[in-house]
């Protein structure tokens, strides 16, 4: 494991939110979990790797649905506990078809 | 407390994951929490309010640096437990002066 990746201040399940955001149009695509292994393989294949906490299980992004997520670049915010991932990605991200898990407006009334 | 806050799926400490985007510039500034109540303040003065998981208490962000965030859009995900709040800062989202906390990069090696 690199020292990037010790780094990290997971939380008490071993997991930081993961913000994922397109790198061309800057929209915010989703949030999702990273555990450390989920990180590695990411930074390995360099596509994007999550943990699912419905499913409890490594959870590479398109494998079924093919919208895998080119890693462009990796953050990790100041107190080194959220991480953003800006991508290429190859279809949308959300799995209801929207571009954005994000489609949804409140408090708008 | 209005339907679309009982509509959130709180986590089991009763908190949601907050992503905070420039409005303008599309920059994704910080990752926070919020609870209920720091979003129904959020939504009733149009200023960013969260939940100090450090110091378990209602946080008013920019109460001591002057750089509150004037909130233009809240979204939700798919599934209803992380949001997306769209703002207009009045300064550097970062204690550490830097416009967003996601200012290391990671993996670059």
């Amino acid at each position: 494991m690199s020292n990037k990746i010790k780094s990290i201040q997971w939380n008490e399940q071993g997991l930081v939110p993961v913000i994922v955001q397109d790198s061309r149009t800057l929209q915010v695509l989703m949030l999702a979990w990273m555990n450390a292994a989920s990180l590695q393989r990411t930074l390995d294949s360099r596509e994007t790797w999550f943990w699912s906490r419905s499913r409890q299980e490594l959870w590479h992004k398109g494998a079924t649905s093919g919208n895998v997520q080119k890693v462009i670049q990796i953050r990790q915010d100041c107190d080194s506990d959220a991480l953003l991932v800006l991508v290429d990605p190859a279809g949308p991200a959300c799995h209801t078809g929207e571009i954005s898990c994000f489609f949804r407006q409140i408090g708008a009334e």
